[in-house]
């Protein structure tokens, strides 16, 4: 077992999507009560992400922040908002930065109906033990893990060592859900008492069986030859997120009635069914499995 | 009773907004299969209101399009998009305009918990009994009167005689969601069977009660001295849509966790609560009376 490195700066971050009102809303009060958020054993930061596309109600401006962290994006030339804006945020949080955040928490909202879901884009011992005790203090919680979608090396939070995600769902962009807004305020208190209590060098109690949905590939909405979509997500699949998806099951509606069924050879779980801003990504939905996983409840 | 004049041309409008999807993909399957709305007795045409708007998935280009038909709008310079598109829409559809619509029936969808609305913007006969007929043949159809909101001398369905307004929600902004699809299309089909037998002067049978939620006036959120939100829609008013809110019930819920409470001194009926598209315009909700009306049942 590694020593554990005790963690400096831990940096919350709402509204790198910029019509994702929570997490911008969610800054805003951290920002009006710093003690919320303030924990003895390390320093707690706060950022708007985009506050440009927050301005416009917009997911973003030129391109989507949260790909435009990548190394190559990073050292190449500045011809956008974005590109800008990620650089200046690298300079400032990223382990080589002003002020290095040693975990980053970025708060994201869905029209998917996913609730409340921890995304990893790391399986390493810190962020399965950590989602294991989140997800033991409150159930509903789900475990997204991004695997090979890309996350891990362009998305805001992979700027720090330890990079977690939080989606909650059904969310409609540009517009502040109390419900949703409390339950994510809840779960930054829930992460932060974690990592307070981690430094300390205290390992909280929590069950060592962590269900973990494994992103596997995307399926696109039918499209025509010019790209328009020609057809719906499927009525018995829209708000059905981590739900069991059978081969032959209907998943898509086209205009004149007909249906389309899942043509894989497994029981599947889609997440992200009918995101507003994966339209234009080509993405109708993600595939995951779904893997029940053992975890070394020591701390590490 | 007046005689009936004779309705040559129906106009059904899809995407005025062009990130609610439900109305543009209908009049893309209705252009695709025109059979379905064809009737023996009218002209039933369709119109993609915005199609830039569409493209770039946002509610509008420069300026609200629905709100861009005003006579002061139609007969100004044109300085942007929608100004531009406003009177190429009134040049073909307008009364005086090359293909005259005597009906315009709009498509919009809402992040608001309005199920299935049908909009009136001026209480005449033909209006109310249309009202009557379809909330008595869906009694879950709700129908709301606009009053003095505007809406009947700036929208786009005011260019015709009879314009009809439907709403369709909880849908959040640029997802096709299909429920909301399918249910506005079965309320097309209802419109449309309806005009024929008016036009064919039969009378539907319906109930000669209707229960019509008027617009009185808009509620904004708390907002500081630099318009920044400051609270939002309580969690106990949020989806409550056309229900009770008394004096005294929560509306809005503050960051530091405290309450405001509704001022009025009568019981009313909030609708558009926490659209969306309505941020920008100052208003968390839209304040109406419940009025219950009696329909002269004969066709006029």
């Amino acid at each position: 077992m590694l020593e554990r490195k005790k963690l400096d700066r831990v940096l919350i971050v709402g509204g790198t999507h910029g019509n994702e009102f929570t997490g911008v809303f969610l800054i805003k009060k951290f920002e009006q009560f710093p003690h919320l958020i303030r924990r003895s054993s390390f320093e707690a930061q706060t950022l708007l992400g985009n506050p440009q596309a927050f301005g416009a109600s917009v997911r973003y401006i030129d391109q989507d922040l949260n790909r435009s962290f990548g190394k190559q994006s990073l050292q190449g030339n500045v011809f956008n908002y974005e590109e800008q804006r990620s650089k200046e945020i690298a300079q400032q949080f990223s382990i080589a930065g002003e002020t290095p955040a040693d975990v980053i928490v970025d708060l994201h909202s869905t029209t998917a109906n996913m609730g409340v879901t921890l995304i990893l884009d790391t399986l390493d011992s810190f962020r399965l033990q950590l989602a294991a005790y989140l997800s033991s203090i409150d159930p509903s919680i789900k475990v997204y893990y991004s695997g090979n979608s890309g996350r891990n090396q362009d998305s805001l939070r992979s700027l720090s060592r330890f990079g977690i995600g939080i989606e909650i769902g059904v969310v409609p962009q540009g517009v502040l859900v109390a419900e949703a807004f409390l339950k994510t305020e809840s779960l930054v208190y829930s992460i932060l008492d974690y990592l307070e209590e981690y430094n300390g060098k205290k390992c909280p109690s929590f069950s060592n069986q962590l269900i973990l949905y494994r992103y596997i590939e995307t399926i696109d909405y039918p499209r025509n030859e010019c790209s328009e979509i020609q057809a719906m997500v499927h009525p018995q699949l829209q708000f059905r997120d981590y739900k069991a998806l059978h081969p032959g099951d209907p998943i898509f509606l086209r205009f004149d009635g007909t249906e389309i069924f899942y043509k894989g050879t497994s029981v599947v779980y889609p997440v992200f069914i009918n995101e507003a801003a994966y339209y234009e990504k080509g993405i109708a939905m993600c595939i995951t499995h779904k893997e029940h996983r053992k975890i070394e409840v020591a701390l590490s």
